[in-house]
């Protein structure tokens, strides 16, 4: 079966594993099951006349005494391309943008507070053929371009928090930057978190374009909570994800575009990891689809020049912070996801596991400070 | 079915998901898949007559033009108490210094090189009992301890550097600590690596043993790589990892102790982030079956007083730095997990990962320095 036709790992066990090892075998894989949440008839019979996956789970917490649970909803939005990628930039941008106001749309009858969408989701994710044009014509501001304004309408329109990751580019400098743009309920954009760590991996020739981020560890404080956003790459940093927590974070999303010979192994460990070594919610988004270009391009694998990037596999997903997740999104289907978290959870498996008081952080901070000095000697014993 | 029941994740899969299907599953859980080692006849029957699961392994790595292979074998031992823990002390103690011995004897005709015990792997995980008596009797010195005599007559005949994790306890100021022994292939102790994290969750109420430990993050330069020990619950810090890693450390045993109620969700997941994000291997092993004590204890969860910590549930496994992993040793049953590793794997995923190089912990340095002050104030922007 080609990996590309595989449609989700969850579907493949409920289908063939009998029901009495099944909640094992779930268990020990995701963790005690999150529940299915109830979603409205108009929004699933429209997302299926729109022809996008719709799925709800809910985390819920224990009842406390002194506070009220924190329930809020979030949606993850995960799309392939709507256009071919000879299509006018213009066109191209419009019907993406289409496309995802129609999901956005759906969520909102999900009664979604924050959405996030994909890595620079307006965009194919180009910067495989190493070429600048008309690529780099993708690139708008964070804070008055269309795709912004876009944005804005629908976070008043909806009463939702936008997460959206585009490609920036900043004047008066001119310089390009993988920026996720957070928009507030209000319609105002709060701020912007930049992609901190550049892979140079495969085909993501990502550094051609844009270097690492420099808006550091940045938290949001929305209405619903404290949220931060670890793009794609920075979700193989731990370094990264912890930093985003010590800031206060209560959700981190990782909006990706990744392909399945490299990293498909790798995509459900990673943010459920943070998730749990953090304390908070994480949650994963990737695109889905191959995209073609008209130029060939070469891989640096000795292979031959060839014109698409591989299989963008979404499976998006939500982790908690008790090591338990939902199933991801289909591998093949444009899709949104609905999560109801209380993040009064975040708290409850902090005070039951403890890994903040027990971190040791200064310790690391000084070890730390000490290793990224050019003449560190590191601690190796010899016999 | 009852979680003590059920065998192995890997297994339940085998029986059920079609040959078709499989091979995908496989390829998303546990990545690119490990080869099966051929194990020799005579080790395949001895583990069979002594009964214990015998299972072997391989990691390739690419050939290089400049660097031999460095083709090593690591062995995992896990395994259940062999007496009652009402037994007398030192009887305990020469049982389980028996059965592991007879496992070693198994490693060593598979051509192990290193082998790893799991924590305290000489007494009941009895920490859940808060009783001093007689548990703290099982604590020897790291040097001239009983059991490090036993371990070292063992590397010397079988030329196997050996992990020997026991309870400390350290002369002359009478401390106990939780430590790992290392033993040179030579019949030397080469050091010793205390436990840096020490849990306050459930029934784990070791820090009413032993504090934090203090020997950083020391990495063991052996004959056959450089080694390091990330003991139990240090593996939920991913700092810890890391620290080992940015010491040298091309393979990081974690030797547990842990049950399914708690963290089995959590198990697949740490050990194998770490072997990713660190660019190297990571060896898990977690003991096996029931214990019972004698005098009731309760668990700080409201529950009636009991005699059992929970079922151990093994699954030791090894994981690659490429994202892949071995299936995990028995739920149920003792075992040895015997793994072949070319160690040059780790420099070739680092050169085409970069995870250091793009990891920026210059700026990390500092900002976990600001963070940890009293009066850090996090970065929260609000509307």
């Amino acid at each position: 079966m080609a990996a590309s036709e595989f449609e989700s790992l969850e579907k493949c066990l409920e289908s063939h594993v009998p029901e009495a090892e099944l909640s094992e075998v779930k268990r020990i894989l995701f963790g005690p099951e999150s529940r299915k949440l109830d979603l409205p008839t108009c929004a699933v019979e429209c997302a299926c006349e729109r022809d996008f996956e719709l799925k709800g789970y809910r985390f819920d917490a224990a009842p406390e005494q002194l506070r009220p649970p924190r329930r809020i909803r979030v949606g993850l939005i995960q799309h392939r391309i709507v256009l071919p990628t000879e299509a006018p930039v213009l066109d191209q941008i419009n019907a993406m943008h289409g496309r995802v106001g129609e999901i956005v749309e759906v969520a909102a009858m999900c009664g979604v507070n924050i959405v996030c969408f994909q890595e620079t989701w307006t965009m194919p994710f180009a910067f495989c053929t190493r070429e600048k044009d008309p690529w780099t014509e993708f690139a708008e501001s964070a804070e008055e371009g269309n795709t912004t304004r876009f944005c804005q309408e629908l976070a008043k329109k909806y009463n939702m928090v936008i997460v959206s990751p585009i490609l920036e580019r900043e004047d008066p400098h001119n310089t390009l930057w993988n920026t996720a743009v957070v928009i507030s309920n209000s319609g105002n954009v709060l701020g912007k978190s930049r992609k901190n760590h550049i892979p140079r991996v495969g085909d993501f020739n990502e550094s051609t374009y844009y270097m690492e981020g420099n808006t550091g560890h940045t938290v949001f404080q929305t209405q619903f909570g404290r949220i931060a956003v670890n793009i794609c790459y920075g979700r193989h940093h731990p370094l990264n994800w912890f930093m985003y927590s010590m800031n206060g974070a209560e959700i981190i999303f990782n909006p990706s575009a990744t392909v399945g010979a490299l990293s498909e192994p790798m995509w459900p460990i990673e943010a459920r990891n943070a998730a749990i070594a953090n304390h908070c919610f994480t949650c994963a988004i990737n695109r889905v689809g191959t995209e073609h270009f008209k130029n060939e391009f070469t891989s640096g694998d000795g292979k031959k020049a060839h014109h698409d990037f591989g299989h963008f596999y979404g499976s998006s997903y939500v982790a908690a912070p008790d090591g338990s997740r939902t199933p991801g999104l289909s591998r093949t289907r444009d899709g949104l996801l609905v999560v109801e978290m209380d993040l009064n959870l975040n708290r409850q498996i902090s005070d039951k596991w403890s890994f903040k008081m027990t971190g040791r952080y200064a310790e690391y901070a000084e070890e730390l400070t000490r290793a990224v000095k050019h003449d560190f000697k590191p601690n190796i014993l010899k016999e």
